[in-house]
């Protein structure tokens, strides 16, 4: 007996990039950053064979190494691995760092016999410092690449991230994985950290690049640490097919169930993100509603849940809720303090243009929880849209003070 | 003999806004903050009698009651005094706060014999909360108004502050005098932190209100330390002409001279508010050229001044400049990362798209002063802009983490 499986979404436990069928996944220690040798900091991520593709790359006018060569090689919808290093961006390196991610993308493509065109490459770590060639030609030679792969590769992507961030759905039929890493430099701008996404749901790169960039603009694009875009942020999207049945087409009830797990999967690993924030202990979920538009919504949670104001009053469980207006008053979404209404952990703290009586020890106290849920609503109109954060802590300067030296 | 003084601005010790000719100032312990009691937080500015005056306020949606009022007032372009508290924003505190702003201005039109609608007001502090106008009431009456009183202003107006900002320029036989306080809650957007600024030059209300936004645009809004613009920011200029001459005409050597002091004035004060931020160790400078144009310039400047991770390198005497490329980058200036040339303290570190050997000890050592110095040359055109900020320390978060409990 088949049941109906179209609407149900089923979260695979402990699954990552390599639950979908025909996706291998590989770790080693190549000693990239030196002061962090044994650490996992060299990953492969394979579909087997140049299959559709999506990819979204970041905005900032300083972009990686790996970033070009990539973004070059996905031009043409389709791709069949990528090889990743932590502990090293690549960015600012010039001609000779242009090279080296070529050559890191082709050792790949030698060990898992692709077309070097058919490989990217990715890099996150300390930006202008140029990869260790030798110990990546030397990691590569110890690279496996295997259906139980996935957690190693989430774990090898890591930089400042405290837990490895992976996530897998079924549905109708096929699955979706995934897994991030993201910690600090977190403020996407219609793109993100390194995200890696894979499905062996059978869709065309057009539909599979639009469904990545409207997950993308509800997940990772709505995450915030610390207000800084990477040089290196990029998520892919890898889609083999392999779990069989009819192309997906755009429009139909299966793109719609698509989008709805592929949503699910991005959403989760961006609020690992939020979570995982450098130095963060508790993360902060902001929902604007009853904005002028869904730009000005988005725009309103984005700036509350950047505020430096805002994240300290939430470490320090302060319901300072004057810098939560006060932040999105500034963010340029129309906004009418008389009409605006704001929450904090389900209490009402203000109304109607002034300070609404609540219980300051009831509200600290909930501010003290892993999980810290703002609303505000403008009472404008039908925009809504949720950003996730975490708290400005002492150990988030502690982390950036010193990284390079 | 009388010198030709036309071209040269000198500074006045100890100056601030009792030196231009003709103002005068007090300040009270009125115990607005009660867990601060004994400290001044409650002063009066006066001009003697209605003058012309130069406003700005905040762009922030939320606008503080006093912003409401005082805009309203200097909507006519002459004020006589301001009265100010700190301790208290009397932000979001609806009709109840209107109605105390304009009692609080009443308050001090009675003090000082003048017309209440001349009176503009100002507030600072924390949002949401009344003004306990008992204290304020009792506290009027023990203002006094003096020509030495401008120090006692400038204290008043303090909250985390750690230092009052005062200075004040003579030139061409005028003066110009200020005072400013901020030191959280900074990253004006066309308007500023609280900022009173006198002068006994006979200027114009039309030539006045545009000099002070001439110097607002490259001083105070060129100031940031956390990125959140406050509900509350206002600059004031009070021309009270009482240096006696021709009236200075826009256009005029005169008007170029009274807008270089005043510029001066300004810029020190932003300065001061920079190199005051909260838990701030060091200021930064940002010097923005060769941008295409000066607003890309100018947004580049704030960009790298505000990044948290330039900041917390900064104080961690950190020479990742990759985080300064990176913040010009995602500022969306226009920038080329091969003709992008990068100097920390006059050492170059970062040119051609590639890194440029240095000696990272020395820079290093450099970034430990007082004030850190960073020039970023976009070599694209001729727009240049220079953005102070601080560096973020654990302090910062100490101080925020717990501001209203």
């Amino acid at each position: 007996m088949i049941l109906k499986m179209e609407d149900v979404i089923t979260r695979i436990p402990s699954g990552g990039v390599t639950s979908p069928k025909g996706f291998c996944a590989g770790a080693a220690a190549a000693g990239i950053k030196m002061k962090a040798s044994g650490r996992l900091d060299l990953a492969v991520l394979s579909a087997g064979e140049p299959v559709p593709v999506a990819a979204i790359y970041t905005k900032n006018r300083v972009k990686a190494a790996p970033v070009l060569v990539s973004r070059q090689r996905t031009a043409t919808g389709r791709a069949a691995a990528v090889i990743v290093n932590s502990g090293c961006a690549n960015a600012s390196t010039g001609a000779a760092g242009m090279e080296d991610a070529i050559a890191m993308a082709t050792m790949a493509a030698e060990l898992l016999h692709h077309d070097p065109e058919n490989v990217l490459v990715a890099s996150t770590g300390v930006i202008g410092v140029r990869l260790p060639m030798d110990r990546i030609a030397e990691g590569v030679t110890r690279l496996g690449c295997s259906e139980e792969g996935g957690a190693d590769f989430a774990r090898a992507i890591m930089t400042t991230d405290t837990v490895p961030k992976e996530y897998a759905v079924s549905a109708g039929g096929f699955t979706i994985g995934g897994c991030c890493k993201g910690s600090g430099m977190i403020h996407p701008d219609m793109a993100t950290m390194l995200a890696f996404l894979t499905t062996d749901a059978p869709v065309e790169q057009g539909l599979l690049q639009a469904a990545l960039q409207k997950a993308a603009d509800v997940s990772f694009n709505m995450v915030t640490v610390d207000t800084d875009t990477s040089t290196n942020d990029m998520v892919f999207l890898f889609a083999n097919g392999k779990a069989g049945g009819e192309t997906i087409a755009a429009g139909s009830e299966r793109a719609e169930l698509f989008q709805r797990a592929l949503d699910e999967v991005c959403v989760h690993l961006a609020k690992a993100i939020a979570r995982d924030g450098e130095g963060a202990t508790r993360r902060i979920e902001v929902i604007v509603r009853g904005a002028a538009s869904e730009a000005e919504a988005r725009r309103a949670a984005r700036t509350i849940a950047a505020s430096p104001l805002v994240k300290t009053a939430v470490h320090g469980a302060d319901p300072n809720w004057g810098r939560i207006l006060a932040a999105a008053g500034r963010s340029q979404a129309d906004l009418d303090p008389d009409t605006c209404y704001i929450e904090i952990g389900g209490v009402c703290v203000y109304k109607g243009g002034t300070p609404y009586p609540f219980e300051k020890k009831e509200v600290s106290d909930y501010l003290r929880n892993d999980e810290v849920i703002i609303v505000v609503d403008l009472n404008l109109g039908e925009g809504t849209a949720t950003a996730w954060g975490c708290d400005l802590s002492r150990e988030y300067v502690t982390i950036n003070a010193d990284y390079t030296t």
